[in-house]
């Protein structure tokens, strides 16, 4: 079933740490484009591989389609490499997942991140096989490298082993990667043992060191946002004996917000660490945590023991 | 509570039975506009008092942004009164939300139909206030009327009723009803009798006679795209003693498909009625039903004794 596939170390195949990166914004809900880019040079600079913007953590699905397409050129513009960029671009409707789909992989994106259509429910594998192939033989584009977007807590549609294997048996080379945040490491594992040379990124940190030792592409976590330096040193020593150890310290981190919404949590940590408040902003749906919540976060956070980049 | 909100019966707000409408598309998945202008006519012809274009049954969240803009101004081109309109225009974005809503207003909608930010989960009504908020703000238009979609076995995301109660004490006027398609009685009867004279329409129509007797405004169901006229005549009648007959005869035409997808087997339906089999497509993700499931639903159809419309 592989054949037609490259093996995992090919260029085309993305592998790494990947930050689905936070999207500042400003008391007025607009993004905060200045400082979205300066954090992306920053996660570059400090361990990751690459960077999904426009991913769940991005808020992505509260900025509108012209403000995703935007940004997304004002990013590059700014000299983040488009060939270290895995954008989301999934949204409920073809036309628009074709917009901006056709949209980063025309501006050199590497690849692309694509949640399934996530409205309607209770979708069968052959509703969603039509439509990644209608999404990809309308962006008939021979870049497009396409990573499926598993994250059935959210979404609430997923991928199943059977739907993939016919998206790559349909269209080698293009549908080359998944993400899978569905919490579950035995999905996670059936992927890994199935689809050998997959571009298989876990969206659990805590499945980082088994993703990486089973053969995995790498990992996209919203804790890359603040500990990008600890998931890097343990993806380059995966072999070693430490590793663990450095496991361990990701899940520690990965406790310190267990029990409040990660991406406001997340955002307040970035405010403390850059000791400036703007950076709490999220855009409604989301609301900034109260006081008392960032109390304890930050309380936490410094009970945690992790090492924080400055 | 209410008293900054006129009575039931003010013109501001909509009342009697709507028609998510069906949107017709061809083989290659375009929408068939011609059709579905022709369609909205007979409907409006048919007993409905209104449509809404693009709710759930509409298969909205399968077309691009720009596709309904432009498709609601043709509608209203072709002579569908923008007066007994209520499009559908909640996105998951606050600026397409906007978008779609002021588009709508400005056509001359006389309400809009707007879901909830419904891509995050676990969102808490504060979250969801500013999120109406925003939209409210930005549309900024004296002649917007927000209708509430309530919808969780969808969207899962939903309208507590002390959510309700702020929007309406904080936009009173501006937020003037909801469409609750919860299928729960008890929340439907809740509304009912916490809020008298917000335009409450249900989304089941198996409520539509209690919902009509406890001073509802109507009705937004799937079913009327088939059998309005019989709604209608419930509307009409709903303090005679045949009222429950009828009642009990849109129940029977719901049995028919309830094993079913619903949109596919509307279609189905609307193929079987016209003599057309191009009323069959869909867009993904969803898919028409097997030959098997379409006999079967015509069987059904045929058996229920409903009486159709030509």
């Amino acid at each position: 079933m592989r054949d037609h596939l490259s093996s995992s170390d090919s260029p085309q195949v993305l592998r790494g740490i990947f930050a689905p990166t936070l999207t500042p914004v400003r008391a007025d809900l607009s993004p905060d484009v200045a400082r979205w880019i300066e954090f992306s040079h920053r996660l570059l600079e400090n361990g990751c591989h690459g960077l999904c913007p426009f991913g769940t953590t991005s808020e992505a699905n509260s900025f509108g389609l012209d403000e995703r397409m935007e940004m997304l050129e004002q990013l590059i513009d700014a000299g983040i490499p488009a060939a270290q960029l895995m954008p989301g671009t999934g949204a409920c409707a073809i036309p628009d997942t074709v917009r901006l789909t056709a949209h980063a992989v025309k501006l050199g994106c590497s690849g692309v991140l694509v949640l399934p259509p996530f409205y309607y429910k209770a979708i069968t594998d052959d509703g969603l096989f039509r439509a990644f192939a209608e999404v990809i033989e309308r962006v008939g584009d021979a870049r497009l490298r396409v990573y499926l977007y598993h994250i059935p807590p959210v979404s609430q549609v997923g991928f199943s082993l059977a739907l993939i294997e016919r998206l790559i048996q349909a269209y080698p080379g293009v549908v080359v990667g998944i993400k899978d945040s569905s919490a579950d490491w035995n999905n996670l594992h059936a992927l890994l043992t199935t689809f050998p040379g997959f571009g298989i990124f876990t969206g659990s940190e805590r499945f980082l060191l088994q993703t990486l030792r089973l053969g995995g592409a790498g990992s996209i976590n919203a804790v890359a946002n603040v500990i990008a330096p600890l998931q890097r040193r343990l993806y380059e020593q995966m072999q070693s004996p430490e590793a663990e150890g450095m496991q361990e310290e990701v899940n520690r981190f990965r406790q310190v917000y267990k029990d409040l919404p990660a991406i406001p949590a997340l955002k307040q940590i970035m405010a403390h660490l850059r000791g400036d408040a703007d950076w709490r902003h999220v855009r409604p749906p989301f609301v900034e945590l109260s006081d008392a919540q960032a109390q304890g976060l930050i309380a936490n956070l410094e009970a945690s023991g992790v090492a924080l980049p400055a």
